[in-house]
């Protein structure tokens, strides 16, 4: 596998756009983005568990029960959810981008973030959704990538080639991050483009499986949003024999899959709102995968642990906190726990108690930008990681009032 | 019911102090607290679910299994957890107090506050068990009240006569919050005196019967904490006929027990770290009991809209959010939004969807230091309340640097 320029318009036939249309009154900000493949592709998604969905989910949802869409629109801004028109609303939306492309209009993915609860006005979308066309470009993925941004600092996008069946194959995804995650079942809004032939039931168990690990274990706040999803196309351009089943071509797209789910995960840890550093944990040692990663998780969800690390301090009693209340079945007296980062490696806890370390190295270690919490349960061989951040004074700025 | 003063202190037979032993670097805070009573009294605990106990709840756990306790010992700075001496200082701190009062070891409760997985100095407490029994006066509650002090802001003590059998008695009881606050079974540690004559039995079945509407309905952080306890003494010196079953004598004392507890409840809330309001939110309309809890809890858990409310922000969509990732089976389309507070009420949702209202009313309301969140799940008739506090960068201040 090869990291390549280009994000979600770096596999063959993807092009896309992002423009400023007037959702968000900051002229400087883009506010919808549109991704188009220039063939119907097999399109797989996943979704929030939260009861309340935004409207554009139920709609998408409906579009690509087919197993085929050739078109993503997405606006930020404005989440279009808890509105009384809000299906009205994203259907209008995959109306006007079926119109301008010449496709089915259960051919679009349709996804809307930023605040709930405020009606979506049509009229700016109306006016931008030709622009977003004649802008669609084979460069357009920064400004697709920047569109659907929210409090998001930084554009999050990723591409790679691999190969499948001895022909060349590219994914690339895009992501916005970075307040109200904490996914189950489906996170943040991420969309995936690729050329693999593959069927839609092959597509979707990919995803399925994929995220269980990936996005369903990263928190930065434990707030589930209402209008989380990751959505993959994937056209057949690279020209492969289609995947239709689970062998070596099936594994190898997985594999590709994977390293790029688990990039944008760290993209949207590390730039958690007001977070300063990206936490990595990592649980050893657990008797079986799902004890590892309810404790990972635990242990990445913890505000006290996580306002500690803003601190850099080596406070790994909230670690064995975390632990002990994850509702996981784990003998404490045999936990080990060490903090790493670039500059080193320090073990501060060993079956369960506190053991002397240096504080001058651990503050040093904590430092970093980027922290591996490591815990040993010394019980098993199953292992999991977990992504989170830090909970810092700019988290409490940003949320104390997003909406003006 | 008639609130008195006294705190621990007010219920017949029961004396209290607090001093600075040494624990704490800093002279000017206590760090040592004691309460005794002239009779031995019935005593029932409940403790938190943590796996990771501190040393001290073992201890006491094993202490009152017959169901009698005389005196309290509590300290801060030092939570006493995750050490490997951490029984065997425990039991030193029970044999201290024992020698000093001349009662049974296995009479007193032992319990200890502060930083996880340091070691606890036994010698400070030995010099200090002496100090503070000669200390030991009816007027002693406030300084018991602030030797158990951790983050708390101020002292948290409320007594209140009440009549049983035509006898007047007497309940009181002390509380330290104020981070690592989301009880699950048991809570943060309050001690509550009482004169009342009641059995063990009946004395444990009003303890446990009450958290699961008060202390385990609140939440600073969502981080259960190690040493959680409440413990309650009765001495029964107030006269009454014992209380041994679930008749209207006791009925009374539940009622005012349960004063006690919820006063103590909005007191730990509303001084929760770096906190600068107490909400409390009301879920009505459900369906059923659990269902009004649970998303009255996740409510008051929401990172999100604790930083809203610090930013007095109206932000009900993190409101519905957060039901909606509750787990709880609630119809969404059905629920009612309002914010109350002393400069009135106003209605932000209804039916699941926005209404029109005040942004400036409704900033008034939220500037407030009491805020009521209102939930009407109109779906059947039970309720629950909540307690927490808002998310404020004092609280990141606080847990950015606590050890040190």
């Amino acid at each position: 596998m090869t990291l390549v320029q280009g994000g979600v318009c770096a596999a063959k036939g993807f092009k896309a756009s992002g423009i400023h249309c007037g959702i968000r009154a900051n002229r400087t900000k883009k506010d919808i983005s549109l991704i188009f493949s220039e063939k119907n592709a097999s399109c797989a998604a996943v979704y929030t568990t939260n009861l309340v969905k935004g409207a554009p989910l139920t709609v998408t949802k409906e579009n690509i029960s087919d197993g085929y869409a050739q078109a993503v629109i997405c606006n930020s801004g404005n989440a279009n959810t808890c509105n009384s028109d809000g299906i009205e609303i994203a259907k209008k939306m995959c109306s006007l981008v079926s119109e301008a492309l010449g496709i089915d209009s259960h051919d679009v993915v349709v996804a809307s973030t930023g605040v709930i609860g405020q009606k979506l006005n049509i009229e700016p979308i109306k006016a931008g959704i030709p622009l977003l066309v004649s802008a669609l470009s084979k460069d357009g993925n920064e400004a697709a990538a920047e569109g659907i941004m929210t409090t998001d600092t930084f554009k999050k996008e990723i591409a790679l080639k691999f190969t499948v069946g001895g022909k060349e194959c590219t994914i690339g995804g895009m992501a916005k991050g970075s307040g109200m995650i904490h996914p189950d079942m489906a996170t943040m809004l991420v969309f995936i483009t690729t050329d693999v032939a593959i069927s839609p039931e092959m597509l979707q168990k990919a995803l399925s499986t994929d995220i269980a690990n990936t996005f369903n274990m990263v928190s930065v706040d434990g707030d589930t949003s209402t209008n989380d999803m990751v959505t993959v196309l994937a056209n057949g351009m690279a020209g492969n024999s289609p995947i239709t089943d689970d062998g070596e071509d099936f594994q190898a797209f997985m594999k590709a899959l994977n390293t790029i789910t688990v990039s944008l995960c760290r993209m949207i840890a590390g730039d958690g709102e007001g977070a300063t550093k990206l936490l990595e944990c990592t649980v050893s040692g657990a008797s079986d995968k799902n004890t590892a990663k309810t404790v990972a998780k635990s242990i990445i969800c913890s505000s006290l642990l996580k306002a500690a690390m803003f601190g850099a301090d080596a406070n790994w009693g909230r670690v064995l906190c975390a632990i002990g209340y994850s509702k996981a079945d784990v003998d404490v007296n045999k936990i080990d726990v060490a903090f790493k980062s670039s500059k080193g490696t320090v073990e501060v806890c060993k079956n369960g108690s506190g053991i002397d370390f240096s504080e001058e190295k651990a503050k040093q270690i904590l430092l970093e930008k980027e922290i591996d919490i490591l815990v040993d349960l010394n019980s098993g061989k199953e292992e999991a990681t977990a992504w989170g951040c830090d909970l810092t004074y700019d988290y409490v700025k940003i949320n104390g009032d997003y909406r003006t």
